[in-house]
């Protein structure tokens, strides 16, 4: 099963603390530029793969989608999306991605936010959801971006000569990366960003947009620590069709 | 025009002692992957971007390819491609890919090694290439990965701790990015790997394969010097088709 953090008590209090648990979608800095990769919802079938605490869905549901379907492995997050959607549209089922079975041709889209970088198996989960989507269906997923997750210590060093550098390492070297992420010892899953979109073309999806996510001038203005994104991404934003 | 770097005599006199300059294709170390994601060369018409002194064009005449054009922006290169080449079926012929106009559906192969990474006008490059491709053709290239070409000093350092590490920054500042490599003062175009992908997209091309080079244990065994590219990829290759 996947490492089921979200459930450890320290971890959910730190994580509840978090802008986008607060704020939800709007508190989520990548979150625009995820909107404008969605086509209309109006109507649709969808998967939220890792739902978390459901904004979401509840978002697609205001929209127009027909129906949702929010996944997650964690049940204190299910627990409080349920306490906040009053919907009979959307459904929220605890589900580990390791090991997701779908129906066939169910969706119109597919969407997942931060959530795939924890799967180890994600060429059986690409698998049921490319199989769980309906012809022309689209698949819109954020994960953390391979040049954050890579290195041995991922955190900002000065240069010799001074200088703010990410200290790249071990790119190539794909798989588990343990990390102190709110408590320690997570667990992500690092793979090149060529890997994750020969996987996608494998399982049968086009790839129609890739984006390494970067503030805006404005956004800086705002928010003046996002600034440091420039320097090395930290979200890649990805949109196919099958 | 393009910088044409290669025409500066102690550049090509320096670029003539590379391993590629003179063992050709197999002194490259990205030649197999690169050969991998070719399409079976006989009877096809085949166009080179950058084809320097006609290795590869001589590679697909050798495999069967029934017309090759090679372009170049330089004399020198051209010549030396010339001197060593009996062919018939092999045009050389000095072009800017800034400016290129090439004959509609006049190709089922576009391949380039190395060269798009000088391009400004990629756009328009890449406009000109899929209309010269005919329905179904190919393009498979290779640039400087972006992580490699990002920094402002692309060098390695010494971590606080001692790690030799790739120090990246201004991975999402896109544009020149000037560099002394032989010579003083080369200037490439630094772009996202996003922003590649998508460029192809909107020109029209589906994206088949998408490899930051690395090396396999057999050939760090043999060039132990090569297992600092799993650290931070160095070329990126792509394949793509109309």
């Amino acid at each position: 099963m996947t490492q089921n953090i979200y459930d450890d008590p320290d971890f959910f209090a730190g994580y509840s603390q978090f802008p986008r648990s607060i704020d939800g979608l709007e508190g989520a800095a990548e979150w625009p530029s995820m909107r404008a990769l969605l086509p209309d919802l109006q109507g649709l079938s969808i998967v939220d793969l890792g739902c978390g605490f459901g904004w979401f869905c509840r978002f697609a549901r205001e929209h127009g989608a027909a129906h949702i379907l929010g996944l997650d492995v964690s049940e204190r997050m299910l627990a409080k999306a349920q306490a906040m959607t009053a919907d009979a549209h959307i459904t929220y089922r605890r589900a580990d991605l390791e090991t997701l079975a779908l129906p066939e041709q169910a969706f119109d889209l597919a969407y997942s936010s931060l959530a795939l970088h924890y799967v180890v198996n994600l060429d059986g989960l690409l698998a049921a959801v490319h199989r769980a989507l309906k012809p022309g269906g689209r698949l819109v997923v954020s994960i953390e971006h391979p040049i954050y997750m890579a290195p041995s210590r991922p955190d900002w060093i000065a240069s010799p000569t001074g200088q703010r550098v990410w200290p790249l390492d071990r790119y190539l070297v794909e798989g588990p990366r343990t990390t102190d992420w709110i408590t320690s010892g997570i667990v992500k899953q690092h793979r090149t960003l060529g890997t994750t979109l020969n996987l996608l073309i494998r399982h049968g999806f086009s790839i129609a947009h890739v984006e390494e996510w970067g503030p805006t001038d404005a956004e800086i203005t705002a928010h003046p620590d996002w600034a440091e994104v420039r320097d090395r991404p930290m979200f890649l934003l990805i949109a196919a069709h099958c």
